[in-house]
């Protein structure tokens, strides 16, 4: 294999690099180069000055179809009433099973929303001569907390450091500084904020041997229990109760079997290690983080979920699922991009102070999924649903 | 709070569902209903009609970004040469940092890439009257294995079954099929020829209590430790040599330090309980779905990594990751749409044959942006990159 | 703080070591050097030519005592009737929680118990230049197998390889091989027969850059998600159905309110990342090892377990456990001394062929246990118990 | 099957139950009832009226034989100088195998041992209508504190409630109660304290639906990543710096090949979901929890494990273990029993305001048992020495 140098291969820049004209020049290097024909790439409808901050050696667009599912009933305490929710997704049958469940929840009452708690994190580790010291810097950070978040609060207008919690191993200690962040998803901020405050540390203490900003205990894009149990992003619990003729009617099915498949999924769950006992919330959320220009790749760790459901005494269904670590923004990202936006304001979501609301939303819309597959496949109408509505053509 | 009944929200649904019209139909109704404008979201490229078996209530796109990373130099079974990759993202410096790291890699020889095993799976659950039951019923599903495997074969042209796991808890056995499934990413392939397979077995085995096609032992759209051990979609390793010249030139620290943060890593990993030892390939892993029609719902999954590295005798640093369960496909789902066919074919990735290709690129691009982010986190760049780049204001 | 050399206090060994007169000398010795009197450690009614292959440097004996539970009803393949349980313990208030659950469990028609499973490993690993040499050796280990289960089988009259499990990272192939071991617990046996055909194995591989015996693929006195799935030692189910008025006469309780509490620590349980979703059983295990000369540190392994319940049409309460990690012999290790062969005796499980046997009983002692402590939580019962049978005077 | 009525075998209680007579009717009874000899069960040293709260049923003792490892040179805070160490176990090398690896760090200046932690729970949890009702619930506990702590240390003397930390799922709310208990164990104590609190909350807060007083936020017996962070009994790191020449001398290996198999145990463990990187600390665990009257049964949750390992610039090995859930008491339990007793003494550990220093030789013990059977698998000796001292007799 021949290979010509790297430089010859360059992708072109400029200075005016947010430009139709630099996209244009990239896309004929692409040409040149590759071969390639990027023409629907290439049909975008803003102009590229946008961008800025957004992407690098942008070349033109993705167009991910979006379909609507609704109405979504939500009676939370951000979001309230009806709602039509854009799903952004390749996949086939993925908003039409979203839209029964929005139905079969909107005729039992609609669907309750709680964000139960909102934080943000970036956890640096401290190494140390040993164990002992280790210890005795935590405890001179807990003495130290105000200045400490002081420090790490000038870098920012809107975050507000709650807490550092300490975990050691070895001579390392772990801090996992917990910030609120406002309407931004806050990665960003809350790195930036440690760093400051990281930076005054190691300018105080002496005796550290080593420092990393990050090792894993806050684990951004990436599923972990601590972040099940302590919450990354929103945690949101999304509630509802349904009648069983409800179930019957629109499900084909009973509270009774949804109940039992629920039991066998939670053993096997147990025996798989799975982060979610549930059944594909990720559907649902990478849809709406698609449509509404969340951080995508945050699905690794929104993914995670906590179902519970119980028969009642009358015969309903009481089903519940929480997501731990759902990382929203409705601010900063990709946000603000044309159609991201209009997706957000569709929702009524755009724009300051909608976060939470737009976190309840999310948590509705996967309850919906969630009861809606289940049903499917305890029905036995899930293959069917996809041969129909998918591309099933194997 | 009033609300008006479901049927008067009711989305407008048409025979020619897949047309301009239609859409144009949909987006008109969220104006009345929710007062949104859809301009950009209407602005896309392609004949509706291309959408059946995509995506149901179509009213237009989301315009994801895509930034192009490259040369990416691949010294793999399926792919070799360099490759331009296209990324779809809203968040700044991802397109910059994975280029920084494949300029690194093209320096340093290039990146190797294996694909380890392939196989798609779905877990139904039988349940019986005692766990004793529940083993006669695994014996006999061992004995009458190829009878199952013709069953489940003749849903499909491509999908083979490879082998039945079982799995025993309380008087429940879980069989795992195991397929491969081609070009194709093969949920639907494989769920749809286990229930093949589950009916005929129900038809015949006496004593069944309960079955569900799915409990929890495939973890589709979730993270779990039996996908990590045993490979769910496409198992590929990446792996690269650097010479420690190139680490203090390109990245600005040392391989020593890489490795002893490295460490620190691991340790917090161990104590949080991560799918995932590594820095960040969701980011990539997401990028390259959005940009290339995969299901994005699964990096769920596909964000799972396990990352082991040395620091060599000649100074040297080897670098692997090792991706568990990747889940790609050039052939179904959102493959053929536009601009996602377009960002295939720009990889040389698209129809027949070029499943393996796509996924030794992807894991390429992942070791890439590994070893970028780790090396600014090491060096004290990363957040200054991100106010470079990013939308860091906060 | 000035040390004695190591040598001057050196613990005294002799060419009979295993004798009264040498475990004196040493007791001797740590009065001497420690100021220690053992005069209850003294008291041993055995001779220690007993205890070769046993133990080292002995100097007498922990008298653990022995508290009687039963009868526990069986109705299982290998331990049919009723059974006197030998427990060794020091926690008041265990005895008799166990006891009240045989007592429940026998007037409820004893507890059906199945070894679903039963196989023992050690799991090395080879390293090479690549992952493509990693997978190589894999299809060449997957060709050998014959011949290297031939060698393997050579070292030993009982073990049997029954397969080796394949799991690939980095340019890692870690081998897990799975072993029958007759009645012994078989993890040495386990050991040298792997050793041996490593051993083979390394002499005709070519390019193994590293190998190591074990690496935490078969996790020996540790817990782990493998060994769950996948079993290690005996994976034994004991399953119980309750009659309703039982629970309330004998529990205090009701079928109902046990499914609840049940249903609320499968929740806590997902968000803890427990091994185990049931109420601790441990303290049987344990106690039934101690007394019956099982190696004690499996208890690491064996607490494991995966609990499921049912609430039955008829009112009924369905229990099951399953343990799927029991490591048990009849066999080698501690099983023939004294004590431990007496309560072995007593259970019927000494000797030839009744490995099976005691794993069954161990599990349905464990559900007794299980019932007992749920519903003594349940009916708020348990800090009284505790109060009344254990040292609880804080 | 032709069963007895249960009452038929009842075992025999007496009003004086703790007697030699009350003991000896049991094992009469037990020879008629199963045939059972229970004379070396029989052989015990003490008065049975010592064993009121440590068990019931009483019948005799299991005697499990003690070997005596040292000196091991423990360089803590509340441990310092050599210990010769009590190891209770019935498996062959073991006690060789720590005493080989207490050689070790005894010549290289000994273990450095510090407790980072030291907490003990219970962990209620409370059901609502709905999340907000948690969550609002949440609140009244944050701000009830005061009280609730006033409430709780009512019924102790030595237990302190630290805080409470809180976890929500679904509509329930975990409250994870964590106390200091001196050197008691603590989880009785902190069981009747918790319950306590939680008989005072639910007279005065309306609305709980359902309580539980454990539902598995503390895992007492079981093995938890909550416990691997947050603690649980003691949180215990020792360390170790072994000069190079020692590693050859001693341990026929180097520190570089030690590093080697340590950075693959570290990939094995996170592919398998390990809760303990290292190679068997539960042995050392369990010999001593054995010997010392320790509650074995909690080598289900002691067993987790950190370690860490460096390669030091001048060739040296630094080795840690840090045990995240300890469990270990001076005073309660079966601390004060005739043998168990005289083992405390031994180590100068018996009476008030000795248990941290207990922590400190466990885990000192613990480490020396580490990098001893680690060098034997790296060096190829495992196998030879359980030929040589076990009963490796296949």
């Amino acid at each position: 294999m021949t290979l010509p140098a790297a430089e010859h291969g360059r992708i072109p820049r400029f200075a005016d690099d947010y430009s139709r004209a630099a996209s244009a020049r990239r896309r004929e290097f692409l040409r040149e180069t590759a071969g390639a024909q990027l023409e629907h790439v290439a049909s975008y409808s803003f102009d590229p000055a946008l961008l800025a901050g957004n992407i690098e050696n942008f070349v033109g667009v993705a167009q991910v179809p979006i379909g609507i599912a609704g109405p979504l009933l939500v009676c939370g305490e951000h979001a309230s009433g009806e709602f039509y929710v854009p799903l952004a997704t390749t996949e086939g049958t993925l908003v039409a099973s979203y839209n029964r469940g929005m139905k079969l929840l909107h005729r039992a009452g609609g669907v309750r929303t709680t964000v139960m708690d909102d934080v943000m994190q970036r956890a640096p580790a401290f190494g140390f001569d040993s164990a002992r010291e280790a210890r005795a810097f935590g405890q001179w950070v807990t003495a130290s907390f105000d200045a400490i978040r002081q420090e790490a609060e000038s870098t920012t207008r809107t975050g507000r450091l709650h807490d550092i919690e300490q975990f050691s191993a070895s001579r390392f200690l772990f801090l996992r500084f917990n910030f609120t962040t406002g309407d931004a998803a806050g990665q960003n901020l809350a790195g930036k904020a440690t760093w400051q405050a990281c930076n005054w540390i190691r300018a105080r203490y002496p005796g550290i041997r080593q420092f990393s900003l990050e090792s894993n205990l806050a684990t951004d894009k990436k599923s972990s229990q601590i972040n099940i149990l302590r919450t990354r992003g929103k945690r949101v619990t999304a509630e509802a109760t349904i009648p069983p003729d409800l179930v019957r009617e629109i499900m084909h099915t009973t509270p009774e079997q949804l109940f039992q498949a629920r039991q066998v999924s939670n053993l096997g769950g147990l025996m798989s290690g799975v982060n979610n006992n549930g059944n594909h919330s990720a559907n649902g959320i990478t849809a709406l983080f698609a449509a509404t220009g969340q951080d995508i790749a945050n699905v690794a760790e929104s993914s995670a979920a906590l179902v519970h459901t119980e028969l009642l005494a009358d015969g309903g269904y009481y089903y519940s699922i929480t997501i731990p670590a759902l990382i929203v923004a409705t601010y900063g990202g990709g946000t603000g991009l044309p159609t991201q936006r209009e997706c957000l304001e569709l929702l009524g979501c755009y724009g300051a102070g909608q976060v939470r609301k737009l976190a309840e939303i999310v948590a509705a819309t996967v309850l919906c999924g969630e009861i809606s597959l289940g049903s499917a496949v305890v029905a036995g109408e899930w293959v069917a649903a996809h041969d129909r509505l998918g591309r099933n053509r194997p």
